[in-house]
């Protein structure tokens, strides 16, 4: 029934390749399907004027598209000026994700930038970015607690993101584009790896659900989900 | 517990005062707790480029917030050369949730831009701007079918929304300003009334939820959207 | 003669009511007819840069306008990235009228902020952002001589503002929206309540006008400005 | 008493050279004092689209200043990516100014563009471009007229403006640099050669005025504004 | 005595592998050494509003750098609100270089946009980007070609771009980053395959050079060419 | 052959006149047939942050052009928000020409911003910059000797700049508008009095190039430069 052929509980295959990026602290490549995103983490020793003296540190993301990720080229966010506000919710998101798996205290007054940028996109990329930018942020403490900068493990466990949605009339997980673009539901759930909820967006522009939809997305989700964690395992 | 005194499942007071201007086709100013959104609908015979012949209408919400409506003055984001990135969250959230009580084909080619302006803030202003212009674009589309230019009514039914959270370890309902700057999980439910569900946000950047807790954050929202929807009736 | 069947020299009807706003240190709603501008006045103790060491604080204004609270619906400043011309000389025409009312050395270094927001608009808003702006500094500084953090008033004088211009070939007082769209000439007049002048600008740009007609709307404005003081007066 | 020893009514020297920009269909170079503005008239047979098909014309104006006009050099407005508060507010003065000295009519439905770019200031600078502006537009109407493009000729009267204010506490005409930057009161008055006024506008930020006093800076600005349209028609 | 060991005369590694990107027209990665550049072309069938009815297509460029393509991360255009001057410098530079290789009215009235995306930069940015671009143009023509929609082959021969300088004293050809950041003098040949010059950029900012100098890096200009079209071919 | 009747390696008449504004420390108007150039250098006690602490110097140079310097007036960019691709390559250019004539150390810990802007154009504007925008450099670094602030002169040469381009098929010197518009081939030599080179831009879109023509035009430039350095001699 999925354009994919795709079970309805069926994830599409994940590999996650680390150090793609010789400079950063931490990278990987993740690829969900044909949804291909870049991540790095850059570490400054500095933290945002807001934080100054709190012993807190700050996790940090942005979100960019190239122009051809998609089937018809968009214009360049830099050529327009400013960035568009599905950019800006996405960033967001991830932002806040990262930052909820982290203990601010022990990672000390330091910033951590997680730049999330989609080489190819085929939907779930916010999904892609958060559970490849906790790759990059792991590796780029790795390099922290290995010289001695952090002395305890801020990491308080794997976050990883999945979507699920109502594709005609289904709940199915892991959408790609041709079912996101015609979706009557679709949102995504952000988890720690014991599964406790980060963040629950859904959201049903054209079609409303039910809690019992709500929860059979939940049940989905839960298992997307331990196959994220078992893709980050295995890159690191 | 909590610091206004009210129960873990009591609403602050709601009122909603409708015609408050002059000019547009449909306004309101509601009032939840001291939480005060003037919210007007305004209609314009044409539709967004992209709808252009395809018998279908629009509806876009803007958000905004008078400098002095908090505690602190905030910057005025007209002066500042941009809307920042909760406002941009923010008011695509309004025009989701209102679009998805709305059968665009009923509308016809036509779009009502819905403006939430805060007045006055403390906690909760996008629950309120959703409830409120709900109102307004109802008021507006009465107009409209006063007229004649809409035959059949494109409303499926009432939306409306409200934020619960978890403060100080418990499930509450419709969090304000004193609570909301420290729980730990906050979100909001965007429903029909009906019961269905618009939307689900939330987010747990400092504490992580499980899903026990999201069903009761989850009953508490349809305890205080059937008091949201009476308010609404109530101004009508 | 006039639209709205008001003598030449007859003023709409004013009201200002304070204390409206929760968190502001001044605030006022002002009502000229339908001219409805909400003015707040904040305090923040440190000046602008250039005014460091100087001993002298500072009062600055800022203008806004709600996009339907006009007949047809505006563009949000916010979203359009910049401030119209309009904008800007209103809020340097606001700020410069409050400042001459006030002693800034006896202010001491701090600065406060007036912003008039025009909820609804019928002529006439940027004297009405004058005169409620100066309640609304009034309050504010009411506030800061009873902690003891200002020793001797600094404010010399009630400031208010009122327009005249020439209709239908006949000077008038307070034009409003139908009167100020089609008037060859037009101007505001700010003025102390001992009668001394602050600003005077009057504009021709369809008809020119005469030293006589001058003072016959300086002759209307000295009467319009004895309302506006003592509804100054009434409302403190 | 004057910095400059001129007594209270004496203009600085004036001189208006025509023709100095090859391309333009009209120009000049005003020189009052050390102040000079280079003035261009560019015509387009299009008008904004406000006007298509009233048979109204449109005049605007530009204004700007080269960065070492001052004394220190001033930001690039073109760098900072906008233009100031003060630009806005001064080429909307401009720009009414010159559309109350011409029959829009007449001028038939094109637009002509006046820019004035500050070659070097000391004061009066908005004035000086007021009154070489209207040389340059004069000039590109006779070229229009050459042509046979316009029939009757849609200038009304000259258009100049001179500054007066209050200086050391008497009432001086064209005030320098020396004597602006400490008035107490300054402004503009723009008129038509047979003394009629096109705009009034004083300002008293530091130093209130009296009704008698605006009198006696309206006879200076008379006095002032024959030497003007002198060096107006000695150019032409 | 190069930093990498490499001879006067020797070029970095180069491969282009080409089909990279699922949606382009054409794709290719092109690597130099440590330079890793993203290039895709995408096709519109229409033209700039200067060509229209010309008859002439139009190749365009744009350029971005992954914010941690380098040693330290730099901050994202699109969030800056701005390209740089850099990044506008040298996207033009590529769009003039691949126009020049091509016969705009074998063409035909569409644009190409070629992006060239740094993922990875080590010096020469901005020659990878040409010569990659070029590979990317070409795919995209060879499929317009084959469905028939250009009749005869637009493109004139082979571009490519290499940098020279002087390092240490002595001319070299294909600067790295080591190389650059501290050369006297570089630049940039673009040219076609038969060694006719498109563009010659050659700066000295802290050196200057003579005509001898120039010439020799002329020389390794036409050695370092013959490499990169025997990329272009092998990839092709 | 040219349109203006002149030989191939003839340039326009070039003229220098110094002091022209009254407040910078050093300025000129140069005129290169009909290409006028305003110049004036600004010296800042201050360096940019990244040469804090170094005992480095700094020049830097904008560039602008009046809305009617050209045929068709061109919409002014202060008023479009932004400095446009063109204008930023050139003021870059001569920003990196003048630095090359430069010892930055001995200039010390201070910034010369160069403004060139541009009256009237005819072709050849960057070229007349740099050779002006030199002019107005060596005038302030004159004055900050006589005053002590400088012990050794930190100019090294004359810097001059000439544009040479195939103009129907031929190398010419010193292209003016109407060959610029046309000419297959263009480009810029800056260069110092002795010969060297600081930067050779040449570029054809339309034409390619080989080395003998650039060998051609390296002659021609060179015969230019020997003029452009006298008329900076007669100047000074």
């Amino acid at each position: 029934m999925r354009p994919s052929g795709r079970h309805l509980d069926e994830m599409r295959a994940v590999s996650i390749e680390t150090g793609v990026m010789r400079h950063a602290e931490g990278s990987c490549l993740i690829k969900v399907g044909n949804t291909h995103v870049l991540c790095t983490a850059s570490v400054e020793e500095r933290t945002p004027p807001f934080l100054k003296n709190t012993g807190l540190g700050w996790v940090t993301a942005e979100y960019g598209m190239l122009p051809r990720a998609t089937n018809t080229r968009n214009r360049r966010e830099a050529a327009q000026g400013k960035q568009g506000g599905r950019t800006v919710e996405i960033q967001r998101l991830i932002g806040r994700s990262l930052r909820a798996g982290i203990d601010r205290s022990a990672l000390g007054e330091r910033q951590i930038t997680v730049d999330c940028d989609v080489i190819q996109a085929d939907g779930g990329t916010r999904c892609a970015s958060i559970t490849g930018g906790w790759v990059a942020l792991r590796l780029a403490i790795n390099t922290l607690m290995k010289t001695g900068a952090i002395k305890s493990d801020p990491m308080i466990g794997h976050v990883a993101a999945v979507s699920c949605g109502i594709y005609a009339g289904q709940p199915v997980l892991d959408l790609d584009y041709d079912e996101d673009s015609v979706a009557g539901v679709d949102g995504n759930f952000v988890m720690l790896d014991d599964g406790r909820l980060i963040e629950v967006q859904m959201s049903g522009e054209t079609t409303v659900f039910g809690r019992s939809e709500l929860g059979t997305m939940l049940d989905l989700a839960e298992k997307g989900m331990a196959g994220l964690v078992a893709a980050q395992k295995a890159a690191l």
